[in-house]
This record gives C-alpha cells, sequence and structure tokens, in this order.
C-alpha cells in the first residue's frame, strides 16, 4: 500500500521514529499526539488523517517492531530450526518488551489487520523451515498445524495463562507436533 | 476478595449492572465513568477508588460475561463432552459479542489477573469433562495438555488469524488431542 520512498513512507518512518525516541524518552504512557506530530515533524492532524488515534499508531509501531528481521537459522533439519526459532519466539514475545508490544499490536486494532500481520510473520518464518526440509526430503507438517501446535499454546499462555514458558516447553511443543507429523 | 452480600459485592453488581444496561442503550464507545456512577446510584470516586479507569472496569465486566454459567454437558464420552464444548467455546468466543469481551478482558487489564481468570474458567470445564472421563475408566490427556491443543489454538485464531473456525475446527482439535493422549 505504501510506496517506498514516496512520502507517504517517509511520513510513516519519521512518525515511527519519533514514537520509538520519545517512548525512550518519557515512556509510553506520557505520549501525546502533538508531541508525536512535533518530534516527527508533521501536523497532529497528519497523525489523525493517517492514524486515527494514538492508540492505532502505538499498533502500527508495535507490528514493526515484532517484524522478523531475519530468516530462521538453517541447522540441518526441521526440528532443529523449528525448536531453534521457537525457542526464541517465546524468548521476544514473553520478555516484558515483547508482552506489550502485542498488547499494543491487539489494542489498536480496529479491524483485525495488525493481528493478521503478526500471525503472518510467524507464518512466513515456518514456510521457510517447511520448504527447506522438504527440499531435504523430510516429512513435514502442514503450516497451519505448527501454527496451531506450536504458535498458539506459546502466544495463549503470553496473554492468558501465566505458566513457565522456558525453552524446555517451547522444545516440548515443537517434538509434539513433529511426531504427530511423521 | 469480595464478601458475597457485602457493601463492596453491592457496589460492583450495581456498577456491572449499570454497565450492562447503558451499553444496551448508548453503546459502548460512548460510555463515561460519571455516567455509569449516575446509573449505578454511587459516586464517580467509588468507582476511580475501586476500578482505576473506565477501562479497567469494562475488562471486569467483560469477564464477568466470559464465565461458564452451567458445567459441561456430560455425552457419555470425553470425546463427545469436549467436542460439544470446544464447538460452543469457539462460537461463543468467535461471535462479534465473544471477541468485543476478550478484548476488553484483555485491554483493561492491568496486572494479567482478568485474562487469566478467563484462562481458568476453561481450564475448570475442562477438569470436570476430564474427572468425568476418568470415572469412567477413558484415558485421559492432561489438563494443560487439553488447554495447549483445544483451547490455544481457537483463541489464537480468534485473536491473530483470521480462519474458518467452524464446528469441524473445533472437533479436528479435540480428536487429534485425544489421538495423542491414548
Amino acid at each position: 500500500m505504501v510506496r517506498p520512498g514516496g512520502r507517504s513512507a517517509r511520513v510513516q518512518q519519521s512518525v515511527h521514529a519519533a514514537v520509538n525516541e520519545l517512548v525512550a524518552e518519557v515512556g509510553r504512557d506520557a505520549l501525546t499526539v502533538p508531541m508525536i506530530a512535533a518530534r516527527g515533524g508533521v501536523t497532529p492532524s497528519t497523525i489523525y488523517r493517517r492514524w486515527g488515534d494514538l492508540r492505532e499508531l502505538l499498533s502500527d509501531v508495535a507490528v514493526e517492531h515484532l517484524r522478523p528481521d531475519s530468516e530462521p537459522a538453517d541447522l540441518g533439519s526441521l526440528g532443529a530450526d523449528l525448536g531453534a526459532w521457537a525457542e526464541q519466539f517465546l524468548d521476544e514475545m514473553g520478555s516484558a518488551v515483547g508482552r506489550t508490544y502485542i498488547r499494543d499490536a491487539l489494542l489498536g486494532d480496529q479491524d483485525g489487520t495488525n493481528a493478521s500481520r503478526c500471525s503472518d510473520y510467524a507464518a512466513e518464518q515456518i514456510v521457510i523451515m517447511l520448504d527447506r526440509a522438504v527440499a531435504r526430503g523430510e516429512t513435514v507438517p502442514p503450516v497451519e498445524t505448527v501454527i496451531d501446535q506450536v504458535v498458539a499454546p506459546m502466544m495463549y499462555r503470553i496473554l492468558f495463562r501465566p505458566s513457565v514458558l522456558d525453552t524446555a516447553y517451547a522444545r516440548r511443543l515443537v517434538d509434539s507436533c513433529l511426531r504427530g507429523a511423521s
């Protein structure tokens, strides 16, 4: 939707940067749209027009932070790749910062677009690992099964069910998912 | 915490009732604390003292609506009980009203208490079904496994991943969970 390098992309970039700077300086709860506009070099009405309100802007910024910045490591087998990825996912999403981003992403998300983007990021990473495994000749579960059996339980517990969320838990989910596939 | 019949319980009851009436009359987005206080026959400061702000109050009201009002039906087998329960859970939580309650419950939940209560409600219902099945001599999975494999995927998709959420999906989750247990 946003043409890279276009004005719209520049506005998004400077407003997101302003939010990130101000969160670091004054804290998330002290943010206001006029403050962000001043820092970002745009008018408040530009922000209201484009994002509706502060919560929607924070949701967009959160989703940017939740976007994976690299491909999952290739460790030679689907079990190793998915296990390491799940450990890292749990570690990042379960951290205080990760939880705040997830909440922001969900809560300022009127139409569900941002929540879907978070889920699509995970699905894209999983597909990369599954494709690699298929190329190795491994038997792999469907991506939606990995979402149900590995991603969903981690995210559910992060949001709803305080539990021991450690690497052993992440590995257990992956092992039982792959056992079911083979 | 709240002694039934005590003043605190009466305040909660009348304020929750006021919220529910006003949501029906003026809509959720028009609610204000003074409006709720007037309808509930308490002072706004009573609401601020007890709930902090409107969002936390709406979170408490949402959790009340998410509380199961009956035990899961006894249909003679764990597969039948859990399948019917999962269908109903998906139907209720996935509805427009259910999604709003889930979002409200999460959104105004500073310390995670309300999200945990939602999850505990599901766990309590599942434990009832598992205990019945054990009494019948059935092999049953641990409650946390049912949470991971049946509840979590439904909730994850409701919140993050628009999918075909139909009775077949709910039944599939239950069947694969029980296959793993036996």
